[in-house]
């Protein structure tokens, strides 16, 4: 059987091009011991593959090498079990990598998780239940601790995991809800998702905007750019203030990073700077998935993933997130869930 | 009679110089109700004072105009006093301002506090048993929470604040305590205080000099600089790992203040930076005091003040805190505790 895969063909130089990809064919080999044959439905897109491109090494995962095939989260089905946990039909996400049918590796931190909540689509595994949503569950609810009635802003509003804690904060009565979006379609897309009020980083001043939206100060800041965007929010906290870093775009790419000129701000207000890193967070995620499926089925929450079909896509929807054009999460359909 | 003064004659531009500073005399006014006349004994010497000078308006305090008596913190005798909370005689500490003699103003933000460790001497009142101890107290304790048995770095570690910090976590049995100062002979100051490792920034890679004193990691870092000591601290972060964000002294007189440039090891590490502003923990005062005073009656905290003798001396004493000289709390005495 033949298995098709994105490479690495070259390292990026800041925010990666089409001729740093490569796609190969080749045989697919039979899963050993513990492993298993799983054909590829939904992979996933984020910056970080951009990282692992460059051969950072992130969690414990030894850098890709050139020629490697690149890192990615996939949801699949297993048609092929020699995993004790899981069995052929079950429906199961984790570490796939860019190729179009998985043997999995015996790497202990490629753990899958079987999706329970069968009773809605699969590729919410690659967000609202999955990754994504534990990232915007965890990071907002145990590591920022909300509070109901005070202001909530979350930078990356419109993104994978900054759509869902906008969502989140609104169930939980956090108020205002601002999200921080570039663009008015972004913006629009906010108000859509009950935020109350949705600022556009790209014009003029945003540090003004949020003062605007929160006059008496930002409780609670959901940090997913990091860069100018962060360093508005600083001048703009509440006293005893949270700032969760879950992401930071905008200093993926730079060759000198910069941090918040404006940091020594979290003196003032006896505030805070939690950094959080999901796969520390384990032993939350039965519970936010639960939570997340819960608001889903009672119509509180609305995943809004983008699906772009077809494997050749991959580059161009990596690409994508650096031009500022996505809007939730991004996945790539690999297979429909009823071909074989 | 006659009051002395030093008075802004200059905005620092960067580091502040002698021209920056001008002495003048003038006539003392009576207290009127619900003010005091205080015989200012002691005044301390610190960053924040040149923040003053500079026009920074800081803790409600309106900013400085050209002319202005300078602020500053005193320990000083009650010579009249029309406050009902105090008599003549009292030792008090407060914010008297440089110079010789102050007739207290009635801003609320200008409280004044009874020194109550009669058995010790009143300049204590500007060093451990004031703001800077509650500073090292309240700051390493409850926003810090050390714990024993681990890792504990703090730089400027030779100052007013971090001779203090190292000395608490010691008492707390928080190992190692590893102290970062500049020069040689801070390091040895610093392991008469009871360090188990002293290391200086101004030698070659000081990230590679934390790894070897922590090679598990920091679990707690006091921060009483910012700049490329707090970078290299953020390389060294153990699981859960807390910043208290005290001072920043690298980065006062920068003109473009720079960020933790790593700021994002916070992610990884679950770690989290914590700024606090010492006003705003009144309600921890008494029992760092106490805490304090017990330690320096016990023989296990050694408070070390550096006296300069003479009003003249004050803006000396400022700058030379920026030249790395300094160990210890800085004060000036203005008049011997005997004379009136």
């Amino acid at each position: 059987m033949i298995n098709r895969q994105w490479t690495v063909a070259a390292r990026p130089q800041g925010v990666p091009v089409a001729t740093d990809f490569e796609l190969r064919e080749s045989e697919l080999t039979r899963p050993g011991d513990g492993e298993m044959l799983i054909q590829v439905l939904y992979l996933s897109v984020a910056p970080v593959m951009a990282m692992y491109m460059s051969g950072e090494s992130i969690a414990q995962r030894p850098p890709l090498a050139l020629g490697d095939v690149i890192h990615g989260r996939g949801v699949g089905r297993v048609l092929v079990s020699r995993h004790q946990d899981f069995e052929a039909g079950d429906i199961v996400h984790g570490q796939m990598g860019w190729q179009t049918y998985c043997v999995t590796a015996a790497l202990p931190e490629d753990r899958f998780y079987r999706y329970s909540a069968t009773d809605l689509p699969a590729h919410l595994a690659l967000g609202a239940l999955g990754m994504t949503g534990y990232s915007a569950y965890c990071g907002f609810v145990d590591v920022g601790e909300p509070r109901a009635g005070r202001p909530v802003l979350v930078s990356g509003a419109a993104g994978g995991v900054g759509h869902m804690v906008v969502q989140i904060a609104k169930n939980l009565g956090c108020a205002p809800v601002v999200g921080i979006a570039g663009g008015p379609e972004k913006c629009a897309f906010l108000q859509e998702l009950g935020c109350d009020a949705a600022l556009d980083y790209r014009r003029d001043d945003l540090e003004a905007q949020i003062r605007a939206a929160c006059p008496d100060g930002v409780d609670l800041y959901f940090d997913n750019v990091g860069g100018e965007v962060l360093d508005a929010a600083l001048e703009n906290l509440a006293f005893g203030a949270r700032i969760v870093l879950c992401g930071s775009i905008a200093e993926y790419n730079l060759d000198e990073p910069r941090g918040p000129a404006n940091y020594t701000r979290l003196r003032r207000h006896d505030a805070s700077m939690r950094g959080f890193y999901v796969y520390n967070h384990e032993a939350g995620f039965a519970a936010a998935e639960r939570a997340m499926a819960d608001w889903i089925r009672a119509g509180t929450l609305r995943p809004v993933q983008q699906i772009t079909d077809g494997f050749e896509q991959l580059p161009a929807a990596l690409m994508g997130l650096y031009s500022g054009a996505n809007t939730g999460k991004q996945v790539v359909r690999v297979h429909d869930e009823g071909e074989t």
